[in-house]
């Protein structure tokens, strides 16, 4: 939960001229999110009013894949997809720069992340994201998934002996998934953009309604059903670590209902929320193992999603997921 | 820079139960800050749409002390003067709890602080600390100020030899100082409450004007000329660290205007500019000294107001600060 890179209110307001978004009434640096720095600022033109989001990439994000990233917010934007819309310089450029490093200027999106769900939730979670898949189509930009199986094959060989630190016995077990899911990850499911970390932080909420969701750092191709398999794994387990077969059930029914799944879509489900789990469990014994004690941001528990996949390695049929 | 009590949105939103402030639009846990955790929340009432501040005070903050605190903001507010309002719960209290700790929600303050000033600038503070001053007449509430004389040597002793670790011989050169104030201080000047961390961090601006100030967790009762050298140390000297003399005859002249300065109290401004340096000085060496690496906050550098300090030590006269 961190601001790394400190800007005052004066250098905002002299960023502003750069843009046609009037005058700044106010800034604050906004406390939650891990990789970037962000501002919520507000700025008045005439008497209109209006909130954006002031993001300042660090280094966890490669400065290559920005144009796909705000270009995907457009793109999703102009089909009418609750999404922070990158906002223009005068110039027309969606970047511009602070202390050296890329920033852009994005729409506030309205409502807030919520952190307890109920069935209606995960039906708006469901629709929504199959409504993002849709609306993805034709954009031209590419941009591949780095953390799928080779990238996760990469960062357990990179992080080797390391990861017994944070489970004794973990390497081992992280191998010998590795090695199965190279035989069992499926080929040829319908595919296309995905969010890639529609964690609960980045979905928001008007009341129940599902107002936008922002956060498209991660996108990358990929198959659509993978993208719900990461959703089950951070929408549909209990505090407990027990799985909600219906919330499960609420999410893929609103899915279907926008965007048909396939069978082979659904039978693939056990073997992409393994890989949906082992992605998280790596990348977050990955930042728990780098962890710097002056730093500011708490590493999230690996063993959550260690957890996670051992859940979904007893798992015999989709039907144990409360899917019909 | 730092929330350290993190609340998620719905725990904002049950909180909300205790208050007739309608429901949570959004909630950003602010960066900005050092001493308290503090989130801006909007919330929606009918069609009224009302930004306010929710504060979880920490353990720097004397839970004795809110109600002096709360109560002198609500006390100016009711006098015309633009301060964050205390909001009262349905039961008619100004203090709720978060997480065991005390906790308030405050109105917002429109504008924002300035890190480059203009002589106006200056003026506006003068005229606003003057009628803060003023309208703070008839506040019920006592307290004393804990980081005055007695509380400086108190702290440069438990400190002791470990300021000679912030400066090679600082640990000998304040409590020289310290005995020099002891000698100097003076007595029977008009006092009142003052804010005592008028800092341009707490300073709002909206264009020139100044919209208001923030931040009462400091204020106490001492000389109201004691509260003109802390903002004459924080606001009049250059990046550089020169004196800027204009900006004081800026700041001085329109505080004159509004509650005329006597002669006794021009006179004593170089001695209590002296102990205005020292006390920063003191509470940064403090900071910084028992800063814990895993900490959120960056110290700030004391070394700053010893160099602040050995300008006063040169003065002769409150001439040379541009005060005519």
């Amino acid at each position: 939960m961190a601001v790394y890179t400190h800007i005052s209110n004066d250098e905002i307001e002299a960023l502003l001229e750069q843009y046609d978004l009037g005058h700044l009434r106010f800034a604050v640096g906004i406390a939650q999110g891990v990789e970037n720095s962000n501002y919520l600022i507000e700025c008045q033109k005439k008497d209109a009013i209006t909130k954006y989001i002031l993001t300042i990439y660090e280094k966890r994000v490669n400065p290559q894949d920005l144009p796909f990233f705000l270009g995907l917010m457009q793109h999703l934007s102009a089909r009418g997809f609750a999404c922070p819309l990158p906002i223009q310089t005068r110039k027309s450029e969606l970047l511009t720069q602070v202390n050296g490093k890329p920033a852009a200027i994005i729409s506030f999106l309205e409502g807030h992340s919520k952190t307890q769900f109920k069935n209606a939730h995960l039906a708006e979670l469901g629709a929504s994201m199959a409504k993002m898949h849709l609306a993805a189509n034709g954009f031209k930009l590419v941009r591949e998934n780095t953390l799928s199986l080779a990238g996760w094959k990469q960062l357990s060989e990179s992080l080797g002996d390391k990861l017994d630190t944070v489970l004794s016995g973990l390497s081992g077990a992280i191998a010998k998934e590795i090695a199965w899911l190279e035989q069992h990850w499926p080929t040829g499911l319908p595919r296309g953009v995905i969010h890639a970390d529609l964690f609960p932080d980045n979905v928001f909420f008007t009341g129940n309604h599902l107002s936008g969701v922002i956060d498209y750092y991660f996108a990358c191709e990929d198959f659509f059903a993978y993208e719900l398999a990461i959703c089950m794994n951070c929408w549909c387990f209990e505090p407990s670590h027990e799985f909600n077969v219906t919330k499960a059930g609420h999410l893929f029914k609103a899915y279907d209902k926008v965007r048909l799944l396939t069978d082979r879509e659904r039978h693939a489900l056990p073997i992409l929320a393994r890989g949906a789990a082992l992605r998280f469990l790596l990348t977050r014994a990955h930042d728990k193992i780098h962890h710097d004690a002056s730093a500011l941001v708490v590493p999230k528990d690996p063993l959550e999603y260690w957890k996670k996949l051992l859940f979904h390695q007893q798992v015999q049929s989709v039907a144990e997921y409360g899917i019909v």
